[in-house]
């Protein structure tokens, strides 16, 4: 498995924890075409994203600037996934925006 | 299972993501240590923890302010276990220090 390559800071990063529900049909699918999509956004830098067992899933997309995320917030697909995952998929979730300010890293140059 | 419960931001989040080596003797006894040990940082406001079965894990630990992420980097055991780490039990690994400026959540009150 191979991490998110970034530039140097700063850029912004946006970090998505949630609990899936049970109830996940259509589920992976529509993770699957969100993770596709969003590396057609301009600014989008990279991501990387873990769900364990328990259903707890990570996922940390990077992008250059605050513009960057509004345009992948209004993408007209990712809304409407958005209102699924909100309505049905999550028990629970929260996202948070943030400005990475500095970055240390072992293992590529 | 359950997620970080934050104040409103502003705060700080330090993204940990990582590849765990097969070698991994004394990590996960060590990675429990650092967990009971963060929780008595002045000004640290809780995390979240994911690895998957690919080894890949992301921790993302959520503190009031650039001075409590100070306090911790410093901890006496915690910078002999970063050395660990670094050396021993991940292929890779990056830090990011972030500043959340804004936070959504569904789910909990």
């Amino acid at each position: 498995m191979e991490l998110a390559r970034t530039p140097e800071p700063p850029y912004y990063a946006v970090v998505f924890t949630s609990v899936l529900s049970l109830d996940d049909e259509g589920y992976h699918e529509a993770a699957d075409r969100m993770f596709e999509l969003v590396r057609g956004t301009p600014g989008f830098l990279g991501f990387d994203s873990v769900r364990d067992e328990d259903r707890v899933g990570i996922t940390v997309a990077y992008f250059a600037s605050e513009e960057a995320i509004s345009v992948w917030r209004e993408q007209p697909e990712h809304v409407v996934t958005r209102g699924n995952g909100r309505e049905r998929w999550y028990d629970a979730f929260e996202v948070r925006v943030a400005r990475v300010e500095r970055a240390y890293r072992k293992g590529r140059g």
